[in-house]
């Protein structure tokens, strides 16, 4: 929610007044920072209406713009919150190696016109795996924020023209996955050698990281609940 | 070149002519409707100047809008003009089949929220192989306009929730794949049987072929010079 701007979570709350009173109260699992997409963000209302889950969503639909769109629904516990319940998330960040800009796609990856090196860049990020202290990954630490953050998972694929990074976390600081990229893409590069991402990370020195990734390449791909990823 | 409204044709001119002067020749290999994309459009320039291929295409990104992109230049034989010298074309039509329509689709697929039936659309489509007059899937057959099109290939494939087909012919009538895939969308859902697309062929009446599928939809994919494919 953000005054005078349309945001995401500004129209989900319009719309689930519309639909459900307004007394609904509406969670997001996750914010996202101007730019960045969701593909499968939750939310949970909670509502004393007694409406299917199938036919809110179907209601939500036809009260949001085309690009929000519900795709599932379903009922929950009523103490169901769906940003207390997520035990992590799973980001993925695009990139268009092409020599020239795909028009398709430059609103949905960074445009990296270089031969990015794998293998390096696979060999750098297995680093962050395991719990750390991501300070000098995360854009402006708080005074008593927790900087601690456990990578589940790290994956880097190529689709064509896109290189494709996956991390999987319980938790991220803010702007950490758009940091790990601008890094990694400086190891994929060759500026610095795959060790280098492991020294950033035990410096806990923002100063000494890449630079933040542009925010039109990140997507929030899962919100995770449960024990398993 | 549309009078006061923007068109590719017409930002590629304009840059071909900051960058090669006004006498620079700009021929384009195919026109496409408004809402159409194209991913390989071909377009040559003649003129006397003498500036290497890539330079040129580096100029001319240097003065086109992110959303159109030059992304291969090559020299060609004085009397080379990239209409006159295809010999076919490809395109494909995409169509997003998920219950709801993805707002990452909706400017690049048709939403037709339905099982289509694969098997029947193939088997509709084959009628259109080789050469026929296309007169019932064409939008306004003009007077004396040729209305025979060798097509060489229809496919349609699957891709998650994205339904495209695509279609290779030595030449198109206007509308002409959209209104193919307006009626193989009817055989997909069982409207028709698959036999129906080649009696709506053999008719060459344009009241009996399905709905016009929209513009967004429909990609020129590859313009076609030589023999093959």
């Amino acid at each position: 929610m953000q005054p005078s701007i349309t945001t995401v979570q500004g129209l989900v709350r319009a719309a689930a007044r519309t639909v459900l009173g307004d007394d609904v109260r509406v969670v997001g699992a996750s914010r996202t920072d101007a730019g960045v997409h969701a593909l499968r963000q939750v939310v949970s209302l909670a509502t004393e209406r007694s409406l299917d889950a199938a036919s809110v969503a179907r209601a939500l639909n036809a009260n949001l713009p085309g690009d929000v769109r519900v795709i599932g629904a379903c009922e929950a516990p009523p103490d169901f919150d769906a940003r207390r319940r997520a035990t992590g998330k799973r980001y993925a960040y695009a990139i268009d190696t092409g020599p020239v800009a795909s028009p398709l796609l430059r609103r949905y990856a960074w445009h990296v016109p270089a031969a990015l090196h794998l293998g390096a860049m696979r060999e750098g990020l297995a680093a962050l795996r395991g719990a750390h202290d991501f300070s000098a990954f995360c854009a402006a630490p708080g005074r008593g924020a927790m900087p601690e953050c456990r990578v589940r998972a790290v994956h880097v694929v190529v689709r064509g023209a896109r290189l494709v990074v996956t991390i999987s976390a319980d938790r991220f600081l803010h702007h950490m996955v758009r940091n790990i990229v601008g890094s990694a893409v400086l190891v994929g590069k060759g500026t610095h050698p795959p060790r280098w991402v492991g020294e950033v990370l035990a410096s806990k020195d923002r100063r000494l990281a890449g630079p933040t990734a542009p925010a039109h390449g990140l997507f929030l791909v899962r919100v995770l609940y449960g024990e398993d990823e």
